[in-house]
């Protein structure tokens, strides 16, 4: 079955590899009569991409949105949008010495298991370019949940283990590490640009919250909110595991401490991440990420070619060190996705 | 969009409430031809079903399985497999006097959020009984993996932050807690009682590997495998987080030391989990789950009733101190039921 | 893929083979709180089932319905509706001395060469009686559509090429055949007790309306509710055409004859039937589906045999001499499934 | 559920508007490594496109084709597929004056009764230009099933009860009818031609054939061949009947003459039309569709405009008087599509 659609009743379609002419999205089942502009996508598409901090792969895209289709007069129509993004920095030669070597933690090796054939342009399908499609339907997904009230909010809360103390949102987009916690973020800027400086990349935490979600979207008892969301996101390339509310913490607790009591005023504690059962319970809904460091590093590392000889490899390009920083948009995208469709879910339900 | 259906080639749709008078499953999409008796299936049923060991629910329910279509002779003929276990123990009255209280950690409060009405007796849908329809459904994609040589063996790892030294898959089934460690699986035993001698709970970490799995599983970019085991596992009741080999741990390493590097004999580690790009390596895959504390404590808890209310509940009756040591099935049935569906994904695109 | 399901917000998936334990369907998808009992689904089943005239088979099924999930208290809670039905007058070994040919018309062949077994007994899964399944969610699609105003009514047209000249939905039930045209049923009543006299069958045509749908279901360009209706009741086995409004005779008419002009007062003529674009007008809804004669007929035809052996075959046995007034209440429960599947695909658009 | 992607496997996903930038496709689960160029889906692209005869409309479109990703070095890789056709000769404003009236047979009404918006620039998304990702996509399937030994061949079987007498498959290109009979062809074209005269259009019959297609597709209960097949013809525009085998004949039948009896060598006659119980037979797979006259006439009719105002319209510009010719490839397409999807599905089912 094909893998490149996410989503039941808004639902996105990408496309596209890391140096062929183009990538991009076709998003379907946008409520009709919603303003939107490309300047809406170009935002958080501007999140994304390369170049836009010392911490972050120089690739120079501009990853300029052009909207084809489902837009009219400034309103979507109801109809399939389709989003593409001309590639204008792809240097597909610059593969050309690595293209028999499977690159250690990279997909080279698995996707020519599976698929027999190998775009190896700059890992083709398998790049973190493929995630700007996923960015720009996001964005359509936000702008839907900003009527309904709702917004999603990324940061990251880790770096190679350093992490802030405290969370404010008003400070992510502040600081190229994307973090909420302004110390914090200066401390992990120091390490990435240290991993930099080795030729190496660091892991981290992505943390999202979304505030403004109501009682009730989750579909038991297989689509409940935390399977979906946990799928949305594990399916974001660096990403190895995701955790609700007290999440693996939750694993050295009695019950009666993880338990969530409720007053008058509502629930005491948030323990359950704003999901209880599958089903939102109101409160944030809150997640984290592990990010893995990039697997591209100048190192020297050991591996095999596709004939089976043993080899070394460097892969020297135009690299993340750590990509935290850009993570944090897809995640949102994602994770935005995902609530609009369990709010068109749940009306379906009743309606 | 409904759901109680899981998989897309090998599909379950699973039906029934705690006190109704039945739960079971539909599994659609078996290979025809596949040995299969009531007997398979009970097995596994039987390491999941209620009172088989001191350390769980002493509900008496038999929960014999009754195949109602889809074998014929002895063998699976491709069509749906109906399976059926009549409830024997229901015992609703007993939630008589809580059924206008929501219980902490329970989702009395989201299921009467999200459908406006609730079958309030034993927690009905969101009951753990749910499960036993996954791990009648997972018992035949036991059968189809072991055809083509795969397992999944899944253990108790940790039982309130006490884990192990080793994992010995011989000595699982061994031990009530269902851990990989003797010495350890004593201790785990031993905090268990201590918690249900408190009237409390407590949560663990299950870990489960899936051994024979070769290279090519998983369908990128959004059906990856890791993403839609995730959703599997995290769709059971007390998951609340997952990770794949070194899973959160990798937010703390250097790509450096996290990629796997390759020799003529394979991967030289395994910090992937057995899955890169979303396919899986032909290496072993490993994923760990967060299993909450349960639930159900009858320690005494604040809440409100249906009206607002504040008051406190006890929630006395049957109940499992632990669950970890019959969510292991479960979690080996989600896994089952999604590498059987991309081994069929995987032919279907080469087919 | 498997095959067993159908619809996407509202959603049936059944089981069950001819001669096996028993038959049903799981419904998925049902609106919460809508009052439904057994008795409702038991006088939709009773309108299909075997022995209800002297123009149908004489086996002796009661096709008593049991619910086992979803309903609490007299009302749907939005869970999954399990309904079983339990076969009493299975008589297997009534097949045995043809197994091992292929019946004329019967799916015997075909199953074979697909799975590579079969079940013989019957039919198996390729009986008639599988719509036992659907005509039990089609009561609970009717259900939902009727406190939404809108309803769905069959009736047979035609019988071997004799047609009624009016349409009296009042009588519908009122004759064995179920035609809308009183003396046209008797015309159509002496035609198919002369076919069984013969040991022959005789085809037909149903005609369905969908009364009371507002303007707006269906979805473009895939999922326009005339293509979704064709694939409901086009998937019934004796189903070999289906045709809206005009239908085949807008084939020899020009534009200014086919296109409904609109007034004040709304459309003036139907020849869309209903549809256009893939989307309900707002009129009734005409659709007229070919129904073929029944395969088993006892004259005596030429076949093979599994080996491929020539020989000559005689379905003796309980059968049908027309379908014709057993199909109607499953057009009318498949039209159902996908109209309540649309108002709710239509309710999550806006939703 | 938004509807504009069709399949499961083997998938297509469709954008774009008649009067805006662009319309395409992306085609998701094509196998890898299958040669694939441009020129093969220019191909049939032209046989749709309009312009190409005397008998279509004059609309100048080249509707070249761009692959954007999914093939590399002239071979599928079983990513994504992404097609785009830019517009070239796009004329809105010729649809401002009829903006706010209902046009007699398009979806101008039902549109705008669905999303509450619309884009009205020559129908928009209801606009036939749509269908031209459809055959983008077709190509693709055509691709596919030629290494199965499998093709799809349609004609134009009859113009406003104009008929032939033969099907000679060589010389459907020969003609701008695509008619499979020489001197039939004549007289429809004089036909079409009268209606062009008159400002008026005409219907007619497209017929369908499968050849080379293998027994056993066809996934019972629902998504049975035919049904599927049924679906996919349907979901064209202009559609408003299909047929299998002796379709709407059958119902005039008795079992005795419509049963297909087998010999040694086969089946000895095809009123199934290929497909029994749902599944191939191996004969040639027939269908007929019924394909309405095109609603867009310059003769005068009576509408309403968007307030309910009695008024009148004339459709004057670029119209196709009939449409078969060109409904002929979108028909191949989509029947290509639906066998691709099937064969695969079967390859699971036995994977």
């Amino acid at each position: 079955m094909p893998g490149s659609t996410f989503g039941t009743l808004f639902r996105i379609t990408t496309f596209g590899e890391s140096h062929g002419p183009a990538v991009g999205v076709i998003v379907d089942g946008a409520t009709p009569g919603v303003p939107l502009e490309e300047a809406d996508v170009q935002r958080e598409l501007d999140r994304r991409k390369p170049g836009q901090s010392s911490i972050t792969t120089p690739r120079a895209e501009p990853d300029t949105v052009h909207i084809m289709s489902g837009v009219f007069e400034g309103k979507t129509t109801g109809t399939p949008i389709h989003m593409i993004l001309y590639n204008k920095d792809a240097d597909p030669s610059a593969y050309d010495a690595i293209k028999d070597r499977f690159r250690p933690g990279h997909a080279d090796f698995t996707y020519l298991r599976k698929y027999g054939i190998r775009d190896h342009r700059g890992s083709g399908r398998a790049s973190g370019r493929e995630t700007a499609g996923r960015v720009a339907g996001g964005a359509v997904a936000h702008a839907m949940l900003k009527r309904r009230g709702a917004r999603v909010v990324g940061y990251t809360l880790s770096v190679g283990g350093l992490a802030g103390w405290q969370v404010d949102l008003d400070v992510i987009e502040q600081n190229p590490v994307r973090a909420a916690d302004v110390p914090a973020a200066a401390a992990m800027q120091k390490k990435i640009e240290e991993a930099r400086g080795q030729g190496d990349s660091v892991g981290g935490v992505v943390e999202c919250q979304a505030l403004g979600v109501p009682p009730g979207l989750g579909d038991p008892v297989f689509d409940k909110l935390d399977a979906d969301l946990a799928k949305a996101v594990m399916s974001i390339g660096a990403v190895k595991g995701v955790e609700f509310g007290a999440g693996f913490r939750a694993a050295h607790m009695m019950g009666s401490e993880h338990n969530d009591e409720m007053s008058a005023e509502g629930f005491l504690t948030n323990n359950a991440g704003g999901i209880i059962g599958g089903i939102s319970t109101g409160q944030p809904i809150v997640l984290r990420v592990a990010v893995k460091p990039a697997s591209s590093i100048s190192m020297e590392q050991r591996t095999v070619d596709i004939d089976g000889n043993e080899v070394t490899i460097r892969t020297e390009g135009r690299h993340d060190p750590c990509i935290c920083p850009r993570v944090v948009p897809v995640v949102e995208a994602m994770v935005a996705i995902t609530l609009e469709d369990h709010f068109k879910r749940q009306a379906a339900m009743h309606g």
